[in-house]
């Protein structure tokens, strides 16, 4: 989850100039259209700390009119919200329609904070969490827009944020009398935070995760998030039109090339013809033996395969079923959907290729499909991909919890890699009916899919179901990669 | 809960043919207009066995075309289905759009089974049903429409029905195997059945809870609400509506006075001055004693006071409030909301209300005006009405969670002693302000309020939170069954 937001991305100050005056602009403007119209707004800045929130709640008090804002620093504790069930101190500050309510300390800090706890009480958690979506539900039904930014940094920057205030502090001794406290279990609040996200990702009020590390690009980023959402909140069905006019549809200057978690793929893995034999033979070896012995203990496991076009994702598999006895495993492949598929959720043609224990399903292209091409392409709604990262965690779950072993790849190539085999493919006649003009319209938006790839990983990679990225510009390096994690996740689990 | 299904109430053949058979006209029409706009239904039957579960599915496949209905009966479980994920069975099942699907045994029984657990795991339901929770949500957000009907009979139904069927049974002995089981089992499979209608009576997907010893009334009431949820269902948002016209506004011929939860209250009781006296002495003292108690020991307690016009709601107030100290209560009285209270959920001026711990707060008409007279008065939209149970029912649970010690008052009277009060008001100089036309009217509709306040006893009287009906008839008596339950529920508590 959280690799995806260590990418390094930033904006220098005059990018900073360029995107944030017209961002400015139009969030004044949409908070005017939704006071308006009586529309409310809740805001929730939640994350690890040291990751700015406070300066990014002081930005949006800026960038928009702070008379129709009302920031709620809920740090400390009064004894009046003490002796009243928890929840009371958040239902007296809910804004009132048509207004903004920021929320600096929410009801998230509560569950964050049991990663502080020396026996985390994961029950307790569970069943908190449950109530804080209750609440969101509530106040979504209601109609209200809450909009939920997860601010990251890595556990470096946030030893120096820590360092660098710690002057300031010294002047109010109860501010940041737990940093050490959080920095010291600083693995732990990750786990717990991804514990967090997972179980309130929901379809109503999904969370934005949002790399922290550079002001100027979380300010920005954390702002055209909120305006989407915002706009997204005025398009919404059942919502009184007659007032004020249309949605601006005014865009925001598109998002420069930023560093990507994809980035992080060391493409010039590669491995000599020798080596790859030998471990070919190993790791085939090996995975015939585990596919038998899950067989004998009826577990059963599940490879999904994705990646861009020509990345080598058939030869892989040819790889892996090479190695698996026929009887064992069952492949198959997505393309567009029958009429049959499209007239149930966009998961029940998954569900039905399941496997039955004791078997492998091997997806060539998957449920993924919703967040990559749907997205991309348009075919599914901002609403739908959107809950579809929780509608597929849950997903994972249910397979994992039953005691399937999962493993996920996303097989990556360089932009250069694809072109030079597309010309390849081009010139090899049996190679010829792989390349569509379909491939090239893919190529065109690279950077949209990129982005696509990068939300999915911070959403999906989860601990029990991982995604691995696969260094696949040499294919035999991308091969063993596939085979050997495959490998380990079957040994880990049988 | 169940206490409002249990009240008799049944359909003799006659009335049975009259409102069966528009019924049958309507739900066939409405059926083909969901058909039309590739609309789907899930509908599911649960409850106790032995209530008449298969007979109405049967009844349902009579009135509807069948030709557009899946019925799913999930009773024997294949080796293809547990050796996969459990929900599997169920995405396998799922109707495409524009068709229905009828689940008789559902992913509710396997909860509902935990009761026959020597130790139910209370743990592991609460975290299946989020994923069945999660589960209706998806299908909810694709365009599905989840009808959920719970039948409920008393024990000795139950039993009765269960030895009837026992010479069909012995054909096939695997049927019916678990009767004497869930039978003797009564008691906690209603705890259970309770715990799963609470955790999942949601927005979204509410649950429909019929009284089912008669089967003609059964029949029929399961197929007005199931006409109803599939006629919301043409209105939603967001679904298309050019083909096929509106929704047929015709309605369905009003329900026959049939025997209420109110009936149960026994009218008669009262209470001479001579031991109203004694009695109000003693447990005013009680109740000062406990008030202080409770005071020390930092729990606050909360009373609800509903009940008909002129029901002596006033007056039994102030019997509570003259046995507790005014530093240690705050009594607050509901009429229409401000426009600062109108402009935030429903629920956020009855919690800003709540007094802090160690104190008491009394309730003057509280947040049920909204499932009885915003429902009545259509100030609220079923929708809204529907999903404030479950809303009730969280709020009510925090409050108790925080260790508030909760009791709630519905003080009822006949509707002749109601016209004897009014009359004496209208006649009586210093009562006159207490009678206004608007008491008249909603007189005129005490068939609404009747059934209003059944449902929400049925919704929302729980074990943690007992709705208690007090007879009123007679003042004095009433008075003191509110003192005794009050004095008892903080004994139990402190």
């Amino acid at each position: 989850m959280f690799e995806a937001l260590e990418t390094g991305k930033f904006l220098s100050d005059k990018e900073f100039e360029r995107r944030g005056a017209p961002l400015r602009q139009q969030l004044l403007k949409t908070q005017f259209e939704l006071a308006a119209r009586d529309l409310p707004v809740i805001v929730v800045v939640a994350g690890v700390d040291g990751a700015g929130k406070g300066r990014l709640v002081h930005r949006l008090n800026v960038w928009m009119d702070p008379r129709g804002i009302e920031t709620n620093a809920l740090w400390m504790h009064s004894d009046e919200e003490e002796s009243r069930p928890y929840f009371w101190r958040f239902w007296r500050k809910l804004p009132p329609r048509g207004e903004i309510g920021v929320f600096l300390g929410s009801w998230y800090t509560r569950a964050l904070r049991t990663a502080l706890d020396k026996q985390p009480d994961s029950e307790w958690r569970a069943h908190y969490l449950k109530q804080v979506n209750d609440f969101e539900r509530m106040l979504i039904d209601d109609g209200y827009r809450i909009v939920k930014l997860w601010l990251h940094v890595g556990r470096e920057t946030q030893r120096q944020q820590l360092t660098e205030e710690a002057p300031q502090k010294q002047q109010n001794p109860r501010v940041g009398a737990d940093d050490k406290l959080w920095w010291k279990a600083y693995p732990k609040v990750l786990q717990v935070a991804q514990d967090i996200i997972l179980q309130t990702d929901t379809g109503g009020a999904p969370w934005h995760l949002l790399e922290a590390e550079d002001r100027n690009y979380r300010e920005v980023a954390a702002g055209e998030a909120l305006l989407q959402a915002m706009r997204d909140h005025l398009q919404r069905p059942g919502v009184d039109r007659r007032s004020s006019g249309t949605v601006d549809p005014t865009p925001v200057p598109a998002d420069a090339r930023q560093p990507r978690v994809l980035d992080t793929v060391d493409c010039t893995a590669s491995l000599s013809k020798d080596k790859y034999r030998k471990k070919l033979n190993k790791y085939q070896a090996r995975l015939q033996d585990l596919s038998w012995r899950a067989h004998r203990e009826r577990r059963s496991f599940i490879a999904v395969f994705e990646g861009w076009d020509a990345a080598g994702k058939g030869s892989a598999i040819r790889r892996v079923t090479g190695a698996i006895d026929p009887r064992l495993y069952h492949l198959v492949q997505y393309a567009a959907p029958t009429d049959e598929e499209r007239a149930h959720h966009y998961l029940w043609r998954f569900w039905r290729n399941i496997e039955r224990d004791g078997r492998a399903t091997l997806f060539d292209r998957s449920w993924y499909g919703r967040v990559l091409v749907e997205r991309v392409e348009e075919l599914a709604s901002p609403g739908e991909w959107q809950r579809a990262y929780n509608e597929i965690n849950l997903f994972e779950e249910q397979l994992v919890e039953h005691g399937v072993v999962l493993a996920k790849f996303w097989i990556h190539i360089t932009p250069e890699e694809q072109l030079r085999r597309f010309h390849e493919r081009e010139q090899t006649p049996h190679k010829q009916y792989k390349i569509t003009p379909e491939d090239w319209r893919n190529r065109d938006k690279w950077h949209d899919y990129e982005r696509a790839v990068e939300d999915m990983v911070a959403h999906t990679s989860t601990r029990h179901a991982p995604w691995t990225l696969v260094a696949g510009n040499d294919k035999r390096h991308a091969r063993i990669q596939i085979l050997k994690t495959l490998c380990k996740a079957l040994d880990a689990a049988l």
